[in-house]
């Protein structure tokens, strides 16, 4: 496991702070209602990355001008570690403190989406929470549905719903009807739900069937996905054709994209296989990481509980299967794609990367410190994801994912 | 019915014209290798609109000046219905002949998407399909799905496989079992398929909830379009989470979008409704339009045969209706979504839209007039979608949506 890089900006060098040296996520910051900017977190500071593109302390032909990082992206991998490289000798221990004059504090800063996303498909790849959903629905004996244990099931998401945390969530309406309804109404969903998720972000296109191993070349990074399920919608819609307006509200990420490399001493392996998979499925190495995740959830005026705790190294197929199987049929991939990992549960109940499973579809509410119980989401109340991986003595943080719940349009 | 208008250009002037004055189609085309360009059908020419604006004979602020129609339709229907009411005064009888010098002959130009497509949705809309489809799934009792008459069926679809008639399409390969087969394995898909539908293209952005008859106004045009569909991929992935792989190789459609406004004297009912619809799918008039709906097959080196013939106006929901459920959930829509009207298949055996009815699963095959048959789309193949609204003396047409298939990468 790698020790931690010092920098010379001191907020970086503690143990946990989410931004050491060694992570260098990419943002997209602006002050003072100006337009948004490239960012890099270090420390509790941001690095006005465009600035320095202006001064010419940095030369990738413009693409840190455009306020979000795709055009980055799209340079392709040589660029990434070169910004990599140039920015951990900039920032580290006798490195160039001149550039204090382009840092930002992170608490005067609003943050936007740090790339165009350009589709958004969304995984249903955790063993845990793929099994536990379809007990809720199907029944036991038949929870895990047939092809699950040789496809990562994955359908389109709505890439026009995904914000950056922070913003507000307007409760949907949607069709309902309960199973002793005799005909749908039109109302404010009362299942809106959460659901704790990693996004992998596509850092370069492909228009041909690829390899897991390219497939993981071309992933740029990360983030932390909440991918806001109306589960009382989704219930009515969703045969024979999918979810489709039960998530389509919003999808919550978190606003810095912590890079492959930077994650790359945390890689583990996914877990051994309930059926052989086809080839085209097989990994090179260790394709997953051992990624901290928790659910906070906080009530209007009140404080945060954390709901849920588990970890991105539940997953049953990785981010690299799931971009290699989406370009099977020759689908082009292009920069900016999202690809959420699905709901992660881990095997325990407090390991639930939903309220749907916490509380088993309603059966068992959680209760909170204050006596209040929660099934799903109540109005005002905000949910938060957390991330980071560990390392002895500093982490790789993803900062959090937030976002509060608002009344349903009158 | 409208009668027809007369153009100073003679072709424009026949019955059997596809794109006579009344219809004026947007599209974008290129001529020796150059950039696309905005165009206009007239008769057998495309008026070049792009270097109208140019010279300043056109104002749209420079939106015709970008290669395809996304811009200009942002512009909203007051320059939608300024560029239609300028064009046809100045291609009429007595209009500005001097235009003749920015005519080009379709014939000398090659087609362009004439927009950015943003995200694709595809609904299951048409009563007749969603009944065959249904019923060879899932058996006769249950083959309408029970939300499907309640409900504009839609999923989300990947708009990066979007196409332009003309382009080849590759068969492609995939995860296919057999109900027979022990395990599955990964290869070229034996059921590839068309979907004969129309889509709807947004010409509007909405970030709330809309109304059928807002949702109506924002639509500035429709396509003809083939959802190339892989069957055998799809029996197998499509549960729980609806078509991912099995949709995602490619959709065609055609290069001139046909706007609402030439549609309009073609107006005409959804059918009378099995059960109520809530109300927010009331209709404020007629939705659908009289459109003639044709597919021919034409084997390698080969004569074309019409497999089927349909109408638009088999649609138990509207494109507005369709557009109208996709907001519900407060789902942004943006200019250049793309709304596939879902298969459309008449009460009849020659009116179906996929080969998958057609031959119904492979049980019933196509025999053509060359002694072959066909339960799916052979290598070398080339499939074909026509459309038209007929009037008296003239036709609103859409010109074709052609694709030929590829083998399969080896």
């Amino acid at each position: 496991m790698t020790r931690r890089l010092t920098s010379w900006i001191d907020s970086a060098n503690t143990a946990d702070t989410d931004f050491p040296l060694n992570n260098l996520p990419c943002g997209a910051f602006s002050t003072d209602d100006g337009p948004a900017r490239c960012g890099v977190a270090i420390g509790d500071r941001i690095l006005d990355v465009a600035t320095l593109e202006e001064t010419g302390a940095l030369a990738f032909g413009g693409a840190l001008q455009t306020g979000n990082w795709t055009r980055f992206m799209g340079l392709g991998p040589a660029a990434w570690d070169a910004l990599r490289s140039t920015l951990t000798t900039a920032l580290g221990e006798g490195g160039d403190t001149a550039l204090a004059a382009h840092l930002v504090p992170q608490a005067a800063a609003r943050m936007h989406l740090p790339f165009r996303v350009s589709e958004f498909t969304d995984f249903y790849a955790s063993r845990h929470h793929a099994t536990n959903v379809g007990t809720m629905f199907r029944g036991a004996e038949n929870a895990l549905p047939p092809n699950w244990l040789h496809i990562p099931i994955g359908y389109n998401g709505r890439a026009s719903s995904v914000v950056v945390s922070g913003t507000d969530i307007i409760r949907p309406h949607g069709q309902l009807k309960g199973p002793n309804d005799d005909a749908p109404r039109f109302g404010p969903s009362q299942r809106f739900d959460i659901e704790l998720e990693l996004g992998a972000i596509v850092g370069q296109p492909s228009n041909r069937p690829i390899s897991v191993a390219e497939a993981d070349a071309n992933i740029f990074g990360y983030v932390l996905l909440n991918d806001w399920s109306a589960r009382d919608i989704q219930a009515w819609e969703y045969q024979p054709l999918g979810p489709f307006q039960a998530k389509a509200t919003a999808t919550s990420i978190s606003p810095w994209i912590v890079t492959a490399a930077a994650l790359q001493p945390f890689r583990t392996s996914t877990p051994e296989r309930a059926v052989p998979l086809l080839d085209y499925l097989a990994e090179p190495g260790p394709m997953l990481y051992d990624i901290h995740l928790a659910v906070g959830l906080t009530p209007q005026n009140g404080t945060e509980t954390i709901i849920a705790r588990t970890n991105y190294s539940e997953m049953y197929y990785s981010s690299a299967q799931q971009l290699a199987h989406h370009t099977t049929s020759g689908c082009p991939m292009r920069v900016g794609d999202l690809l959420g990992s699905g709901t992660i549960s881990g095997p325990d109940r407090d390991n639930r990367g939903s309220l749907l499973e916490l509380s088993w579809g309603g059966k068992e509410p959680l209760t909170l410190p204050d006596g209040t119980t929660r099934s799903f989401i109540e109005d005002g109340d905000t949910l938060t994801l957390y991330g980071h991986a560990q390392a002895p003595d500093h982490r790789i943080g993803f900062g959090s994912c937030t976002g509060r719940i608002l009344p349903a349009r009158s």
